[in-house]
């Protein structure tokens, strides 16, 4: 069985009633906005988003479950789906999930339209209901997810960026929509205010983890195939390599800008530079900081007892560090 | 003096402040967004809706205002800001008011997370404040622009287009925030949900006149300069030539429908269909409509005693019709 579909097992019934209830949400009296809707959703990805919420929502109440949770789901997926409709026409990427994008298919313009159209009907599904602490949990998240792409695309670029932002923009840009979700997930089931703010910090931390991960990959040849490059190519300051570069001596650092600055289209040149992040202990920094917010996450779900959503959910915390792609 | 200027005098003191606290409702930890909403707000149009908002809360509540009205000003600037930023994105426009566009500036990538940003803000003013409210009709005005916009681009260039449809898209796409405008003034100031909904209309009435003002510009030479034909370069189908089409013999519905289909781009073409839509009534009857519309608005504030802030919104009305841009 795929590690995905063992994580699911215990919602999995959940899992089925969620889709329907998602491709309700997304109706529209606009016949154009239907199609590109039934485009998005036959094209659907592993749904990680609604799990957290659900896994954390019965975890939290001992296995219960409400309209509420459903409707926390869907307002997240909504939410998750504007931003990837919008971020393609913001990267100008033509695929997505190995199909055409939004963009690709239907031009800028209409992709823009139906990002704010999800938008604003993942807030209404919320406001109709009165669902107002889900409804600040989200929009939290809509706003950070904005900020801290914007503080990526103004400070990611230059090679003096220090630890303290990069880790505020991952914080921003990936970590604060896993933090709604475990958030809505206790929220939904009517849990205190306290809980509702521990499971978002749990869910910002596996946020955080994740996306170290994912910039390992840049670096490490882990996953299937070799390190990729990209980052540095692109001159994107991550964190292997910006701890290499505060602990090089200063001629190794002068090298590196320079390789970075000057050379960074040069495929030679990029493996070099990762060997170097290597030797340096980048890679090394920052798996023991991704394991460090993994154990900080752990830690904060320890006392609930024992069950298989909180199982599911660990293997899930797993996948995340231990993926391949 | 001015007509804006003239319009504004009852509440003048209140938009200076109220420039004050929208300037801070856009503040970011983001240097980079600080700086693009710096920019934003030197380059400010004329604000009729936030003074909407005000207008209505005064006259219905004879004179008072509260910091609720303050707020759901800055909320429907901000949305109406984030629309104009991502209808550049959509449109391809480098300009806007006379200057640069966001998107010309700092590239469609940057307009478009700066759109979902001040979006964000909106909707986290009234969160934060509990103005459930006021985000209840800022969420559904966000909805349905986004909806009209798209209705638009699927619907107004098939030849076709019922008078319907043209209602439809013009409700949604510009009629929708004036209404939530309106609303937003009612609600500020504790209306009954009646009042609310009353103002809320009385909003899409003037939205609806104001937009087929907008439209008759194609094809009258009531505005500074000539009549523009960019509608009919454009095959956007509007009331005036619904209207033609509609009443035309069959002869002359063919040469209309194959003048905009196959001639678009002549200029003297497009010169002798506007020449068309004139004779058959197309002009008269969307001015007609127009001030139907007007009327209906008048009609539904008669009641209210006379006031410095009712005279105003007439005032704001007639401008609505009378405009020569």
């Amino acid at each position: 069985m795929k590690i995905v579909e063992k994580i699911k097992l215990p919602i999995h019934k959940e899992m089925e009633l969620f889709e329907e209830k998602f491709k309700d949400s997304m109706a529209s009296q606009v016949p154009l906005l239907n199609r590109i809707t039934y485009y998005i959703i036959r094209r659907k990805g592993k749904q990680m988003r609604p799990m957290f919420v659900f896994l954390v929502a019965k975890m939290v109440s001992s296995g219960k479950m409400t309209e509420r949770t459903y409707r926390g789901a869907s307002v997240i997926e909504l939410i998750h789906t504007a931003t990837l409709v919008h971020d393609d026409v913001v990267d100008d990427s033509n695929r997505r999930r190995g199909f055409f994008s939004i963009n690709a298919l239907w031009k800028n313009k209409i992709a823009v339209l139906v990002g704010d159209f999800l938008l604003s009907k993942g807030l209404l599904l919320s406001i109709d209901n009165d669902d107002f602490d889900i409804l600040k949990l989200i929009s939290i998240a809509v706003r950070e997810m904005s900020e801290g792409e914007l503080l990526q695309i103004e400070k990611a670029r230059k090679l003096d960026i220090t630890e303290k932002v990069y880790f505020e923009i991952i914080r921003q840009k990936t970590a604060t929509l896993i933090a709604a979700c475990c958030g809505i997930g206790a929220a939904s089931v009517d849990a205190t205010s306290e809980e509702i703010e521990k499971m978002r910090i749990f869910g910002e931390y596996i946020g955080m983890a994740f996306q170290m991960k994912d910039d390992l990959f840049d670096y490490t040849d882990d996953q299937i195939g070799k390190p990729t490059g990209i980052d540095i190519k692109e001159r994107k300051m991550t964190l292997p390599l910006i701890y290499a570069l505060n602990v090089a001596q200063k001629k190794e650092k002068e090298w590196i800008i320079n390789s970075v600055k000057n050379h960074n289209r040069d495929k030679i040149r990029v493996k070099e530079v990762i060997e170097k992040v290597k030797t340096l202990g980048g890679i090394e920094y920052t798996t023991n900081k991704m394991l460090e917010y993994q154990q900080k996450a752990y830690d904060l779900i320890k006392d609930y007892p024992e069950s298989e959503y909180k199982t599911s959910l660990i293997t899930m915390v797993n996948y995340v560090i231990d993926r391949k792609i």
